[in-house]
């Protein structure tokens, strides 16, 4: 015996922006004995997936199919792949995550401007495109939902813009896909990433991608086969010019998602099956319906805050509207009262990152988690918290602002 | 409703070189509701699992995590963490998966000697030192376990060697990890990758791995905190010399497994529950006993593919124990045979690539896969497979090969 403990753990209300509560039927999903990668069942999985996601990213783009790793691991395998050192990568960077775009750019051996905006709003489109104009990049990347501020970039101006200037626009959907609309052809987007583990209620450890022809052409310039696949005679081609990483190489990847196979890493079954059983659920609720109940529970998120006499941070012009972001009223610790939810209500909020550490704090309203006695649990239970940190509040009205949104729809 | 039909795959007895079947208790560790990557009851299962993975690998390393990613996620983060662009690499290939190694460390941008043995056999540990002696290496990539080709690489006086000459020594052990010794310090291996979907019996989709001190050095070198993370005041670093990957940088990795969990990506959290319940189930069956395990069936399945006149692949000296490659006999078509094994037994074996993509078949017996049942299930449908395509066999010798020695044991 090796004496470790049996895996318990304790029932949770996850209301961060990500990850969040995993639907019920997908951990079912994960349940289920495996197939092996090349099993025909298995590569049928596969299609589904591939097809759902299409319809998931509103697009027509011949492929769309998870990397496998967590979220940042499609961002990185979508610039590596469409990044060739020395090109020009224009990033607008609004929060954290726009940072690692950079981050990521630069790694690639990218060129990189960046523009940047105050933590707490959003680009007017005009200013990036007035950017794309200057300076001419070979690509963009930007956030279209951006947690650690909780503000959502408006895309669709600038997808027209890269377009007809014929920069790449690659958009980094992880906080929004499923929860908000994305709309990769309508808004020209070449390239998408979208996350799991957020609203999309799919355990992290995949990373939904999609991509147009434009961004595949860049992909084929670079490609060549692995070698040890090669068949004797065939050139295996040469290191010059291709992409710095094998894991990522979207030219290798797309030839094990289509219906050559040629084998490439070990499809990981089990997040396959969430996955997929996690797009099943979305496409049966209808997206719109879905989109739907992400704003009505947000709206009555925001009610019963302000109720409670708290402030939101940001813009609200540009508010995200899966993730709601609070000021932390002077004088509290906002980890004693993060604290004091999770050891006693059994509720996990977010803090924040960088200069808003300590600053506000992070309720996400996503996927499963989205729903209304989570709202309700978190406001009664933050509420509670605050009292017993000395705040001043209007005791019992949140929950009351709350139930009045509901009534009222 | 979006009409997708409700998953519901069929039973399968996995006898390829991976993924194999899944411990049910793995299975049930996945359909566990999730929890918050910085909840204090997840970050304490996180630490078990280093605490288990140094047990695995037999070594006092502090660095004992998983990769975030499938098998060869992990041997990219070791590459590319390890080496700098010119860097001097030698790889001895005696299979497909040297070639990925030599892949990687030139996408890494490393200056790459091969060494190569024809397939089938493996280097004598001599060769292999007189080529560090000789090119004087700054590290050595190589595999322990060639699933490919069935073959497995003594590995100690390799490791004393390049330790004596102050080369880094990489090894690829995700096939054999679980199942067959593998001893970090002992052998004088700086950095390991093993493998979770194959004789751990995990789904692919992590790849656990150690680094000692030696090979923290060279990441520390490198390091740099993530942009967007580091606050006011403190410089995020610059782009020279850093790692070409952010998510598979091991200096930053290492700070999100540290006590400072400082934020890098979303950890998988349900991959997590997986592998640290497929580590728990390893240890406490025990290493030995568990290695002693793979030993016997592989006897059992040996000696009934022997007595159906069926003639092993390679060089018998230095077989790996949990794959068994068998030469197609004559005439067959290899591709036929496993369709009817799949369609008909629910069987799982696999071909090969490259050079023995048609000519042989592997069979392996690894974790959960590994036991008398799939064993005698996989002889006896074998062997009425190749009947029905013609072959001359001595019907039910091959099952009472076997039965004589697990008599025997």
């Amino acid at each position: 015996m090796s004496g470790w403990a049996e895996l318990n753990p304790s029932p949770r209300t996850i209301m961060t922006p990500g990850p969040v509560e995993v639907d019920p039927r997908v951990l079912r999903a994960m349940s289920y004995p495996i197939l092996g990668q090349f099993d025909p069942e298995f590569t049928s999985l596969m299609n589904d997936t591939m097809a759902m996601l299409r319809s998931l990213f509103r697009t027509d783009n011949r492929w769309a199919y998870p990397i496998d790793g967590t979220s940042r691991s499609g961002i990185e395998a979508v610039l590596v792949s469409l990044i060739e050192p020395g090109d020009k990568v224009l990033v607008p960077i609004f929060g954290r995550f726009g940072y690692l775009l950079q981050e990521i750019a630069e790694r690639c051996g990218a060129e990189v401007t960046v523009l940047e905006k105050p933590w707490g709003s959003v680009f007017d489109p005009e200013e990036v495109i007035a950017a794309v104009r200057r300076e001419k990049p070979d690509l963009v990347a930007i956030v279209h939902g951006e947690t650690s501020t909780g503000r959502m970039q408006p895309l669709a101006d600038i997808g027209r813009a890269c377009r007809e200037l014929d920069a790449l626009l690659v958009v980094d959907a992880v906080a929004t896909i499923g929860g908000v609309p994305v709309e990769a052809d309508a808004w020209c987007l070449d390239a998408v990433i979208g996350g799991t583990q957020k609203c999309l209620s799919v355990p992290s450890g995949m990373a939904p991608i999609t991509y147009n022809e434009r961004a595949e052409r860049k992909v084929l310039k670079r490609k060549r086969v692995e070698r040890g696949l090669a068949t004797p005679g065939a050139a295996p081609g040469s290191g010059g010019g291709s992409v710095r990483s094998n894991y990522f190489d979207l030219g290798q990847l797309q030839d094990y998602w289509s219906p050559l196979r040629l084998n490439h890493h070990t499809e990981m079954t089990s997040m396959l099956y969430a996955l997929r059983e996690g797009l099943r659920i979305a496409l049966a609720e209808g997206l719109e319906a879905r989109f739907d109940r992400h704003r009505r529970q947000e709206a009555a998120l925001v009610a019963g805050l302000r109720a409670m006499g708290l402030a939101l941070y940001g813009d609200e012009s540009c508010k995200l509207p899966v993730v709601t972001c609070v000021d932390i009223p002077e004088g509290v610790d906002g980890e004693s009262v993060r604290s004091l939810l999770l050891d006693s209500f059994g509720i996990e909020i977010a803090s924040s990152f960088g200069p808003l550490k300590g600053k506000i704090w992070r309720i996400g309203t996503m996927g499963y988690s989205c729903s209304r006695k989570n709202v309700l649990h978190v406001l009664g239970a933050l509420e509670a918290a605050l009292i017993r940190h000395g705040v001043k509040v209007d005791a019992g009205a949140a929950l009351q602002a709350a139930l009045d949104v509901y009534a009222e729809n």
